[in-house]
């Protein structure tokens, strides 16, 4: 990739339980923060429920707008385990045995274990990729640019190793974390300065509560140290005539 | 409102953070979860960047979309908080200053606090309707349909209360849940035929790992308490025929 590549991903998270709150979903931060480490940049993330024509249609526009789209969920074996189908029927391909998926489960259950609930799991789109699954043998799978992992975040987690070498990014993307013993609007007017000094960089304000106390992390992100360094420098120059204590955070 | 009324809402979390993978949200379950007592269903959630076409643009669709939209971030005095400037953008209406805001930071802040940074927080969309904020004073607000809270999610709770009799809800939706020791191939099926039984009811069923011990979580949605008892008279046929232990969950 030449420099200043900028390489987009979008994360779409399937599934009913995420929407009526039940289940926290802990996926985006888990796939963002491995998908930066790779230089790619998260466009968005959607929350959508179990319902093909929702899965058909999002998935349709994301991918078309972003070089890589994530989901997660409704891989599994049961009724509301719908992805693989719609993903199917959003390319416009086959949903099929997916012969080395049904070779591994074959071999990775006991003789009589591969039910049909199982057996459910090897339906994929046709000529799909299998991304391995080191924790529970159902693999997940790719077709062009659109990588499926299931819900569970432990097993999603043990798969990310396996993909690493399929996704292409661009330039990394570097942050740099300074917390102060402040309020926001304290540095407010003076974090706006650097901001507009510094365009191309993105710098980000959180609020923080930690150990009893209140205080704030400016957060500088960009492709390039050098720019980062400058920012860096400018806020530096603005803790020391304010006074102000920086923390480890 | 009458029977079998559905009232929806989309949430819209705008914030670099967590698309960073940097903040882990956690307002999207507390949000539903709350938004399910009230019988409003969430439809989807999207995580977008602090840009302001893209909020602007995302609102504007949202907000037809949905009879509810509940934003998220933003809201600060901050130069990257622009979800104020944004939603009076959206919906063409002038960007200025509260006086009922004003006044409650002015009192709220001792004398001389009530600095530039703070008098951010206090643009908003001309006559925006006050959400108070008993934790931290900035209020949030809302315009017509779209409710715009903070991001810190402590914040964000306290505000909620206050919410309630703002938000007209459908018939509650009830739920239901069945926690088994077993795993999900082996209840695959039997829960198919329920679903397919009971096409108006949604059934989900989650795998869990609890105590070092892995579990099924059987979750069924209604509006209607007869039709969630009909499926669980027809879920625990299948537990007593399949000899499956229920646990507590």
């Amino acid at each position: 990739m030449s420099k200043n590549t900028k390489v987009n991903a979008a994360i779409l998270i399937i599934g009913n339980e995420i929407l009526s709150g039940r289940t926290q979903d802990t996926n985006t931060s888990t796939l963002a923060t491995w998908l930066n480490t790779l230089g790619v940049n998260v466009n968005e993330v959607r929350i959508i429920p179990d319902v093909e024509k929702t899965i058909t249609d999002t998935l349709n526009l994301l991918r078309k707008e972003n070089n890589y789209v994530f989901t997660t969920g409704g891989i599994g074996p049961t009724h509301d385990d719908i992805t693989a189908a719609s993903v199917a029927k959003a390319f416009g391909l086959k949903y099929e045995i997916h012969k080395e998926a049904f070779k591994i489960l074959e071999t990775y259950y006991k003789p009589g274990e591969f039910n049909e609930g199982r057996q459910k799991m090897v339906w994929m789109p046709e000529n799909a990729e299998l991304i391995l699954n080191p924790t529970s043998g159902a693999p997940g799978f790719s077709v062009k640019n659109v990588f499926c992992l299931p819900g569970v975040p432990s097993i999603l987690k043990s798969m990310l190793g396996g993909l690493k070498n399929k996704i292409v990014g661009g330039d990394p993307i570097l942050s740099l974390t300074i917390s102060l013993r402040t309020v926001e609007s304290e540095i407010a007017s003076s974090l706006t300065r650097v901001q507009d000094d510094n365009k191309d960089v993105e710098i980000g304000s959180y609020p923080f509560f930690h150990a009893g106390k209140l205080g704030v992390s400016i957060v500088i992100r960009s492709e390039n140290q050098s720019k980062i360094d400058d920012c860096k420098s400018q806020i530096q120059k603005f803790i020391k005539e304010k006074k102000l204590e920086v923390v480890d955070r």
